[in-house]
């Protein structure tokens, strides 16, 4: 291995030896994945090392495979150069690293181009995709399947890889959220180049998509959130579109209720009334969606004082903290399931449901409304009658989509909220949504929280004075990923084009990722930058999974350190 | 590793060389454990050789370890003296091998001791228990909580052990019947002797019980159906006591309605109305709880002909097919429920829904009428009235409990049928029931099986011929282990006092496991008599566990070939 080539990804500027690679290795790659397929020129190179967050590495290459033979030859190719193998579906994974590897100088593989839907099956209610795959994708063609099936997605963009998403164990916003547990059977190529497929039956087993543990050990794990293999192909379950589904938001008013929050929905979701796809975000998360920072209003401040987050609160008629979620069936169960929440919930802030009724009439009533402008006599009535501003109101329009699985470009863009670039909210873009290429700036860390008052207390007591102590503003969300437990993920917004808070936010990074650890919050997915320390108080588990790397993987050429694996 | 003393569980006697041990070992054996802990004369080791199936291998020794670290000890021990380790944690794995090793020769630990529930965390309903700690035991600890919770257990006895069912895959009765899918941080004793703690988190991460992925690769699956490492503490989730619990049934009395009751099924399990916990069983297995096999009534049959099955089904009232299961939350929702599934279940039998009221009269019921017997008045006017049998009845209230999470000694003497040592059903145990220790035939082979019509009657089609042909009474029940996917689930009954009987048994059981895959029916849990060719229709997985197992155990000492897995 070419040790020369590797620094991490803490070093902000790429390496200068990244770009060095033999020509006849380059040569080699486009053999396999034709011309067109292998980008290697400063410009290609530097294009496909943009992300949002405050760290970057440059590769010597991206290749696009065509096929799960060619992945499995280019990686032979790359152990015999010496070149660590980084591998991506699309690259979308914005503030986690996109397209970049977690060291400067690997062969980065982007499996775009392998964007078959090999299989739907309707009765069983999967599919078997490939990893270019997109949720747009998917649920267009669902939909001129007859949208009997629904795919889960997540709020970031439609142009995002389903299987991608799935192995780095995202969340969603259907009854399906847990995107890693809804995979049921892969084809993954190993750094030997064998394909394999997983579930231990036969390549014509019946139940290959639709029993997960299969037979012997259960072995997909093995490649979630590492690098011990490259998923080329894996079943996903569909949810059958319900009869009935309603949108439920409570307005929490006071900061002191969110952890009674958290114990109501514990109590509604072990009781199986709402399902794993609630999201409890705080005011300033919100805001990103629905304005750009003010800058105008601060006085010298580096972030907004609460002050301001209440007039901007009051002005946008949101709360200080949001739970949003969605609950599915038939029309007696969501009829019943509506009446278990608003009592779960009451006393802690304001209950709506928005049933498909609602938001027809919403979005009727919106466009005329729209055109009155801020402050005009129209909108006025508007928040009177609806509890609701106008730009409030249509993001809960496009909220309601993404719980159906129809997935849009409207709150992925919340990470342009600190780039000066975009004046106002409606400059950024509406379609082709791309934070990384227009230079937006933010980074996420996400912990696991069970959901419980006590622990939801607790972790708001360790992250919240870290970040504001950093002088940045407290953006959070807590998604359940089960019933128990809620993906507690903060948001760091930071705008890109300024040194010193481009420096500061990855102090702020750093030290959030160093205490909730030690206050029990653990990591639950890893940007480029926090590979290195991610597992140092799980000894035994990195001994372990290093001991796996080193069986399937002696070259150590697959994504060397991915998720503390194989460092 | 001692070569000699390894022959294979298709041996029905067990090898002479199985006894041949240093006894130096047995007294480092001893000097770990206690004398009282390690078991290894002729005849203790008679009595841990005894299973229902018609397969025997015996070890040199068993061993009852009281902590991690003494098993992590007796491992190395075991390594240094060339023998095979086998680990069960109760042994109560009847029909699959019980205690025994799928090789002569083994040192055999029994984990029975190591029976600590060492937390029960009632806010966020989960458990973290020993491979000791049994159904019954977590049950009535529960109950000493008050109940709020339910532990999730089977059909067998209340004596087995709550992990070892569920690193075995097991299937339980209530909403939490994925008994893997339940489990949720583990620790692990490596063939090093290395403790593990999986998850990737911290000792003291909040999440390590509630959060099922963890950071980093997600290995637990690695200790299921294996041979990679020793369970020694488990995380499970409870299911939190619902308000309203319903047990219903069908009557299915055409077996060409059966691959149509799986269509609906079906889709009332991915609607999210029945939990996976569905039980579909025909004649013979409902038989073999009520009655003892009719030997009296054959006429040089080996098995029920088809008059007979319909003579015993009309006496006690059974159906060809039964469909039981349950659904639970609160009022509203199982009202809702029980009309979906009259709904779903319309023109396919008797539907019958059993909630606590209905099982109150009917407990209160049955003692007057029992008293008078068979035929008597009371007899007949309780089968008019409850449409039911009395001992069909009796065998509803013990599944109703069993359905709660409750464990009992009921439904587990099924495997007495044939036992011709029991005259009548009334002579079976009661309590301590234990068909290993009393000499009843029986073995399993279970298959996925897609719920649909045409997956269903494939499957029939499949193995139902097989079964007959071979002499046998076809028994047979589907167990739903998720919304998509059945266990199926064959009983193969035979007379374990006749020498005939239990060769051709052995021949039905082999021609199973070799027709039901090549039909696309992959065997999902298997017995130690059939690990050799369970891997063999998937050999690039077989290539990649294999490569697994060298790297975590290079000496092989853990059940070397089990599940198939480093032979």
């Amino acid at each position: 291995m070419a040790e020369t080539t590797r620094d991490h990804a803490h070093s902000a500027a790429p390496s200068p030896h990244s770009a060095v690679v033999d020509p006849s290795v380059i040569a080699r790659l486009r053999a396999i994945a034709g011309d067109a397929n292998v980008h290697a020129s400063p410009d290609e190179m530097h294009g496909h090392s943009l992300d949002i967050g405050p760290f970057t590495t440059r590769g010597v290459a991206v290749v696009f495979p065509g096929s799960a033979n060619e992945v499995s030859r280019l990686v032979r190719v790359a152990a015999d150069a010496g070149l660590a193998v980084w591998t991506v579906s699309k690259g979308k994974n914005w503030g986690y690293g996109a397209k970049m590897s977690n060291e400067n100088g690997a062969l980065i593989l982007v499996l775009e181009r392998m964007n078959r839907i090999l299989e739907v099956n309707e009765e069983l209610a999967y599919a078997v995709v490939e990893p270019g795959v997109t949720y747009g994708q998917l649920n267009a063609h669902l939909e001129s399947l007859g949208h009997k099936l629904w795919a889960d997605c997540t709020d970031s963009t439609p142009h995002a890889s389903v299987l991608g998403n799935a192995l780095e164990r995202g969340v969603g916003t259907t009854a399906y959220a847990d995107h890693f547990g809804a995979l049921c059977g892969m084809e993954v190529v190993l750094a030997s180049g064998a394909l394999v497929r997983t579930g231990g039956g036969s390549a014509d087993s019946r139940a290959r998509h639709t029993y997960k543990w299969g037979t012997g050990p259960f072995v997909d794990g093995l490649f979630s959130q590492s690098n011990l293999g490259i998923v080329t192909s894996a079943g996903i379950w569909l949810m059958p579109a319900p009869e009935a589904m309603t949108l439920f938001g409570c307005n929490v008013d006071r900061d002191e209720d969110v952890p009674a929050a958290a114990d109501a929905l514990r109590r509604l979701s072990l009781a199986g009334v709402v399902q794993p796809n609630v999201h409890i975000s705080n005011d300033v998360l919100v805001l990103a969606n629905l304005v750009q920072y003010p800058y105008d209003r601060l006085r010298g401040e580096t972030r907004m004082p609460p002050s301001l987050r209440a007039e901007l609160r009051r002005e946008h008629m949101i709360a200080p903290w949001t739970v949003i979620g969605a609950v599915y069936g038939d029309r007696a169960r969501v009829a019943n399931a509506e009446r278990e929440i608003r009592r779960a919930f009451r006393g802690l802030g304001r209950v709506e449901m928005i049933g498909r009724r609602k938001l027809a009439l919403a979005r009727a009533a919106l466009a005329p409304w729209r055109r009155g402008g801020r402050g005009s006599l129209a909108d006025r009535i508007f928040r009177r009658v609806a509890h609701s501003s106008l730009e409030r109101t249509e993001a809960l329009q496009h909220l309601h989509a993404t719980f159906r699985g129809v997935p849009g470009e409207f709150v992925v863009s919340f990470p342009y909220f600190k780039n000066r670039r975009y004046a106002h909210r409606s400059e950024r873009p509406l379609v082709d949504v791309d934070p990384a290429r227009d230079g937006c700036g933010m980074t996420w860390a996400v912990f696991a929280c069970p959901i419980t008052a006590r622990d939801t207390r607790d972790f708001l007591a360790c992250v919240r004075p870290i970040v504001e102590r950093h002088g940045f503003d407290f953006s959070m969300s807590l998604l359940t990923i089960n019933a128990r437990t809620f993906y507690a993920l903060l948001q760091f917004f930071f705008d890109r084009d300024d040194p010193d808070e481009s420096a500061r936010v990855r102090g702020l990074y750093d030290e959030v990722l160093d205490a909730a650890p030690r206050h029990g919050f653990q990591q639950v997915r890893a940007s480029i930058a926090s590979y290195d320390r991610l597992l140092e108080h799980a000894p035994d588990y990195a001994a372990l999974v290093g001991a796996l790397k080193r069986a399937l993987d002696p070259e150590n050429v697959l994504a060397p350190g991915r998720y503390g694996v194989g460092r």
